[in-house]
Order: structure tokens, then sequence, then C-alpha cells
């Protein structure tokens, strides 16, 4: 089973109460592809610059990352630097160079165009949109976004979301974007865009699904170990839509599994820095906290 | 079974965005015994002053409330006066009224004083502790507070942290009395304070329980529905030791079933103004919430 992730690969320098990383790989389809490659053949549709170091591109090779559609461009790398204070919930943006991903027109090969689940994560919706309109016809489409393009290009994020079917929001973009303050009330709203499924992640507070058949929460998975939650949603994106991908069908019942392992998921990738944990993280492992979190909220 | 709760009896003015509320019912005793009558006798330990209509005496007496400790001071009664606004999730106080509570000294009646289950509701921690060192050997005690008393009395909050065995706490007041941000933390640290158990409420986004043995959380039941979220986490805890009371014994069993009870009962109290909605809650329809609830959150 194969899954198709569009999204950023990217140069992060990260300063947390546990320590600062420069310069690490990093970016939306980086940490989704992390989780997602425990249960699909997932590849990789991003632009690099020259300055993209090859031992990560060897490093995604090695993690059974399919590179075919990672182009390299003229210029640098996308660059992010952040940083978390207090509990570490919210980033502090320092700066963001996007270098050659505002030049970015996504290509896949003839063989990619057929694969069936797509996820779109947060790149800028135009790009979105021109990979979407390059598939040939998809079984399963997720789109992720962020607050600066519900703010810079809400038109073009609303004829996406009219093309996916599923919209994953963090709860602050999704109050922004549908303008109600109550979750449940914004996830309907944001049902009326479009999007069959709406998932809303609350980061410590654990994650809202809901469709026109059944709302579905679940809290997040207990830790104190919190290093570095850059790429906790996008890593959370990986093991929802790799899990849908793996099981093959989407129902009540595979969504649901697939949010669990989802969130499981990004409880690993809390406990690192980039993809320091997530990269070495075995299904074995992934199993064995799935376990542990459904028995912890059995009642 | 029989409970008693020590707390307020208020007369609350309340204005959300569906509407305002003048001189209601209130006060977090009052709260607590709406969900708690489903499951014990509830005894209620509060003062009122000389301006409480005898129509809240024959109310909370028509819903099974032991108002034996029920007194009557000279002076006005406890009045709070607040306002909700966007996502309901966080009260501005407009004005407190302490009147009779600032020289409340509670007294039980022999009888009583022999009641094993007890819950210290929000008061002043020295009015709590003067209750406490009043009733004979006890089985079960929890207790809750607020910023305030976080804030002017530390000391006698601690010393009263010694003696109980649940602490309940809303999330910002776990993290004001820790000076821990992580929840689990902070829920950690509240637990080397002395009470065995420590329950943090965090609004829309459920609960986390905490003792040595294990960690467990829940989602909150998902509504809509937000009319007035006034003593929604005190009809938690009603629902809480309620059903700890008529279970008893606390074991991890029913301390899971105890926190889902709490957790429906809380969602029926947001959806009516004061006890609007719990003063006519039954067994039945509890019992249904809670069952849809306990699916909604298997996978």
């Amino acid at each position: 089973m194969s899954i198709l992730v569009l999204g950023t690969t990217a140069l992060d320098t990260v300063k947390t109460p546990y320590g600062k990383r420069k310069h690490m790989l990093g970016g939306s389809a980086v940490h989704f592809s992390m989780s997602a490659r425990l249960f699909a053949n997932v590849n990789l549709v991003a632009i690099i610059g020259e300055d993209f170091p090859q031992k990560h591109i060897n490093f995604l090779h090695s993690k059974g990352i399919n590179l075919t559609s990672l182009i390299r461009g003229d210029g640098k790398t996308f660059r992010w630097e952040g940083e978390y204070k207090g509990d570490l919930n919210t980033a502090i943006t320092i700066s963001t160079e996007l270098g050659v991903l505002s030049v970015f027109k996504p290509r896949v090969s003839e063989e990619q165009r057929s694969i069936k689940n797509i996820f779109l994560a947060n790149v800028d919706p135009d790009i979105q949109m021109h990979l979407l309109k390059h598939m040939r016809s998809s079984h399963l489409v997720g789109s992720d976004s962020m607050n600066y393009w519900i703010n810079t290009k809400r038109t073009a994020l609303l004829k996406l979301l009219k093309m996916v079917d599923i919209y994953v929001a963090n709860d602050q973009e999704a109050r922004s974007l549908s303008g109600e303050h109550n979750l449940i009330k914004a996830a309907k709203a944001l049902r009326g865009f479009g999007p069959k499924m709406v998932l809303i992640k609350k980061g410590e507070h654990g994650v809202l699904f809901y469709c026109d058949r059944f709302i579905f929460s679940l809290p997040a998975y207990c830790t104190e170990k919190v290093i570095d939650p850059t790429g906790a949603g996008d890593t959370f994106a990986g093991g929802f839509m790799g899990y849908l991908t793996k099981a093959g069908k989407v129902n009540e019942k595979s969504i649901k599994v697939a949010l669990a392992y989802g969130t499981v998921a990004a409880s690993f990738n809390i406990e690192g820095f980039g993809v320091q944990r997530t990269s070495v993280l075995t299904m074995p492992e992934l199993n064995k906290r799935f376990n542990k979190f459904r028995n912890s909220i059995l009642f």
C-alpha cells in the first residue's frame, strides 16, 4: 500500500527548555513520513535547495521513503527557526526563510500519479491544489494548513477544501477558519466547507474527529517527557493516514483506530528533538504504546 | 449511603452569550449536591443570609438534600456575579460579596459527624479545616479550592492537603499551586503535597486523574450546547464523589467509572443556567449519556 505526501523538507532550528538544535532535518512532509512509513510505502513530494545536506537524503532513503519526487531547486532550502517556552504548547516563530519553496511546482512520476491515498501537508494552498489536479482519481485525500494561509490565502484554501476528504487542523486554525469558538461548532462549520471529515488536533488535550455520522474524541497519550513538540501534528497525521492506507478502508472502526495510532505516534515525536525519536521508532514499540493507551482510557 | 458536602450556597448573577440570570440559586455545595443526590444521601453544610429566599430552601429540600447543617447567619447571602464571553471557558468575575461567608464556622449534627465520605468544596481553607477537624474518622475526603486561596492562603491550603485523600483542581489551579506547566508533572507535585489522588479538571478538554498506581484521562463529553458553565466543576465532583460513595469502594475500576459519571454529569450542567438542567436530571438520563460517552471513546 502506498501513500503520497506533499509538504516541506526543512532545516529547522529549535530552542526548547531542554536545549537548542541547529539546522535539523524537519518539515511537514518529513515528520509525516516518519510515522506513515510504519504502515505504508511513503512517496515524498517536496523541494530542497542546493544547501540541503546529502546525509539527510541518505537518511530518508534509509528509512524506505521514495524520493523520486523530491526535487532540488536553485536556491536555499526552506528554513524555520522557533522557540518553545513554558508548557511547550505554542511555538514562537523567530524566522522563516521560504527559499526554494517560493517557486515550488510539485510534479510526480507517472506511476505516482495513480497513488490513491494522498496527504497535502502544510504548504501554500496553491501548491496543494497544483499537485491535487496533477493526480489521477484518488481514494482518500487529507490536507493540513496553517494560520498564515488561512489569513492570507483564504479563497484558495476554501477552494481546496471542496476537493479533499479530510481536513486536519489544530484548534486555533479550526477556530480561525470557521469563526466558531466551540470546537464542535467549528468542526461542523468546516464540514460545511466541503471535507466529509474534520480532524481537530488539540495538542496536549488530544483530538476531536467530526463527520456526519459520528463524533469521536480522544485525550492525548499522557507523557511528561516533552522535549520538542515540532512536527507532532504532522506525525499524528502520518500515523492516522498511514493506518487508513494500510487498513484499505475508511469506516468508523478504522478511523477510530487510526486516530489512536496518530495519537500514540505523536507522543513519540515530542520525546526528542526533530525526528530523533520517530526515526528509530518501530512497529512493536508503537503497538506496545497503542495497547497501553487503549487500556488507559477504558472504564 | 451518605455524603457530606461543605461549600457555598450562593445567589449568582450570570451573563453568557445566551442571556442573563439574576440572583439564581448557585454555589459550590449546591452544584455538587445536584449530581451527588443521584447516587447518595447528600448532607449540605453551608451558610445563607437573611435574604436567602425560602423557595430555594424548599427547592433543595424537595431534591432530598439534608439541610440540617444549612445555617442562616446575620447578614447577606454570598453573592457572585460573572460573565462568560467567546468560548465560555473562563468566567470573568464582576463582583463577589462574601456576606455571611466571612463569619462562617461550620458545625454538623452528631449524626452527621460520622459520615464517612466528605467533600470540601471551594471555600476558605480555614473553614474547610475547621469542618474536617470536627468530623469523626473519615473514609474518603475530597477537597477543591480556587486561585484566590492558592494566592492568599497557601499555607493553610497546604496544611489541609496533608489531610485529604483527593485534591480536585482545574488546570490553572494545578499549575499555579504546583509551579509546573506540564499537567502530569503538576499532578505529581500536588501528590507530593499529601493527597493520594489528584484530579485535574480541564474544562472542555476533559479530566486527568493521577495516583501512584495509575494515570487516567478522559476527554469531555462532546456538546455544542453550552449555555452556562458555572458550577460544571462542582457538578463533576458531585458525580465523581457520589458514585464512589454509592460504590462503597475506591479502586482503579470504581475511580474510572466515577470519573466518567462526573464527566457526563458536568455535561448536563452546562446545558442550562445555574441548576436549571441538573435539578431535573434523572438517573436513567445520566446512565443513557454515560453509555453513549463510553461508546464514543471506544476504539
